[in-house]
């Protein structure tokens, strides 16, 4: 098909609060006894919102360690243990960041398709659909709580499962849920929001449903860190809705340099994928002018720390491994720079960007 | 629940040409031999459109009287006369305005629920799921792509089938598709959703959910109808997305005093949605005074013809009509005019209003 045809979430709730609907929502959706399973990012170990979960039954509650973003053999053990420990479950629901999410969205999947989570990473090789799946963002600007991929690192890539049965049927947005996150974390989250924009408003692939949801993800992105002095309520609920947006506005566009670039970071050093973004906008002068500008102000406004350096002292073989990561992601770079984008961005041109980092 | 579980449509595809995957888009979706049943609006009889209709083995092409909006009767007789030529079908795909979109969904709802389509009027009355269902708008504004009623008059009231089971399977948003649109009805059309946005944005009822999809399509609209001297492609394209996110704003949002005055003419006089919106924006002032400013400039610029004295020679029994009607319409005129609002709008006033129509 020339146009995709875009695969939504089935159900999406909205409002402050809305997280103490969970147990109403979940329950039609209950298999007799069989479990839901709830994947709480570890952020929240001993914190009130692990008190909060509505347990039922045999149901299970996982603290999902996300130091580092989900993995393959991750998303494959989780689904082992839960197939001996229950046979069949009722449902996998995600609260946390785009990393829970995603691990969420993958073990849904890989609870019915067999093998290894690997086997489907790239476009449209899941055949079944998961479990029920639900997602809960309690930090906002992922935009996974509405794509239709899952990004997983795996034994030779960083790449997605991405189908029309990875979307989430559910999503609750509560922007309550948002507020105790650390700010800098909140930033660089949020960033990756605002560089999605930048990105797909200024790629080549932008048609008018996705320029109007990113235009409106990247207004609601200057409230926030442009306009206003400080942090409230308020910015919560708009940051929830700029990610959502800005999550929307992918369905017709793509990304571009820096998560380009970044994803050579994230596959070799580990460097997650909102503070890669920001460490590589930060040297994106040359393709993104105004927009490297009013990040720069952004991360000034806010005082934020973004590292630097963190690309020194590394052999050329890793230098290597991060330009092919990075140059295997094509329809970011033609989305950015156009049909000819391999003339454009030599290996050696990406190199020295990289030693800039 | 506190907040509203919001059901979307399930596949969206965008972009110009995109009708021409229609074939490809069904073809998982036929049930055996069973027939694909096209609803199209009978504006496109004789013209190309009609001939660019996928039809495969026993589908059947209906023309859609519109003249007027959509009654439970004509659905009920649509319904019947399907199972009685066909049994069962595959689905069906409503191809034109407003109307047309919801007499498909709720031809679809009435291949599989019991009794009249009468039965339904109300929220969340339908139990059963209908037969697959598709949209396809030739005229952009309404919302009904997104909405999750399909409006008909009955033997009683004019009230939607509001429930889960009555938002697209598919909706198909092709912009080519309104570009042979008269231009007096395609501006009726379109400020159907600049009153929509109008009457969310300042009722008490919003959220940033609805604010966010409310904000844009307001916009998009002041785009086209405000600040654009000519009528252009992009005007189709932007037009289209204006409709959807005003569609979407619904979500946690209602409308107001324009579409609860509108729906008394309606019901009696059977002035159609958008013409009817107009006219009662017109006189509006008191309770939207920068958007009906905006209204009139619009009207003016883009030469325009609003009906005025429609309500002259009516009886009083006429007018009471309407009056019960209107004020029938709570959550309107609660979400316009806050909890007291019997105290602000009352039979009297609501009277004087009508005769200024």
């Amino acid at each position: 098909m020339s146009f995709r045809n875009f695969k939504m979430v089935s159900y999406v709730v909205y409002g402050r609060g809305s997280f103490n609907q969970l147990d109403e929502i979940l329950a039609p959706q209950r298999k007799g006894d069989a479990p839901m399973v709830f994947l709480l990012d570890h952020f929240f170990e001993g914190k009130p919102l692990a008190g909060r979960i509505p347990l039922r039954g045999k149901d299970k509650l996982i603290f999902a360690d996300v130091t580092y973003e989900p993995k393959t053999t991750q998303v494959d053990a989780l689904a082992a243990q839960l197939k001996e420990e229950f046979g069949t479950i009722s449902g996998v629901i995600g609260i946390g960041g785009g990393s829970v999410m995603d691990l969420a969205k993958a073990v849904s999947l890989m609870m019915t398709n067999p093998g290894s989570s690997a086997d489907y990473q790239g476009w449209d090789l899941v055949k079944v659909p998961g479990v029920y799946k639900a997602g809960i963002p309690t930090l906002s600007g992922t935009g996974a709580e509405v794509s239709r991929t899952t990004v997983l690192t795996g034994p030779t890539r960083k790449l997605g499962m991405n189908s029309d049965f990875t979307p989430f049927d559910q999503i609750v947005l509560d922007p309550e849920l948002t507020k105790d996150a650390p700010a800098n974390q909140r930033f660089y989250t949020g960033m990756d929001c605002y560089i999605h924009c930048i990105e797909s408003l200024q790629g080549t692939y932008i048609n008018e449903f996705s320029k109007s949801y990113g235009e409106k993800a990247l207004q609601l992105c200057q409230e926030i860190y442009v306009h206003r002095n400080s942090w409230d309520e308020e910015c919560d609920d708009k940051l929830m809705m700029a990610s959502y947006a800005g999550g929307m506005s992918i369905a017709y566009s793509q990304v571009g340099v820096a998560h380009a670039v970044s994803y050579g970071l994230s596959y070799l050093l580990g460097t997650k994928h909102g503070i890669g973004n920001c460490i590589v906008m930060n040297h994106l002068e040359e393709y993104y002018p105004e927009g490297v500008k009013e990040f720069k102000f952004m991360v000034e406004k806010n005082n934020i720390d973004i590292p630097k350096g963190i690309c020194s002292g590394l052999t050329d073989e890793q230098f290597d491994t991060m330009i092919n990561v990075s140059m295997g992601m094509k329809p970011l770079w033609e989305n950015a720079l156009g049909k000819n984008w391999e003339q454009i961005m030599t290996r050696e041109k990406l190199r020295t960007l990289y030693e800039k980092l």
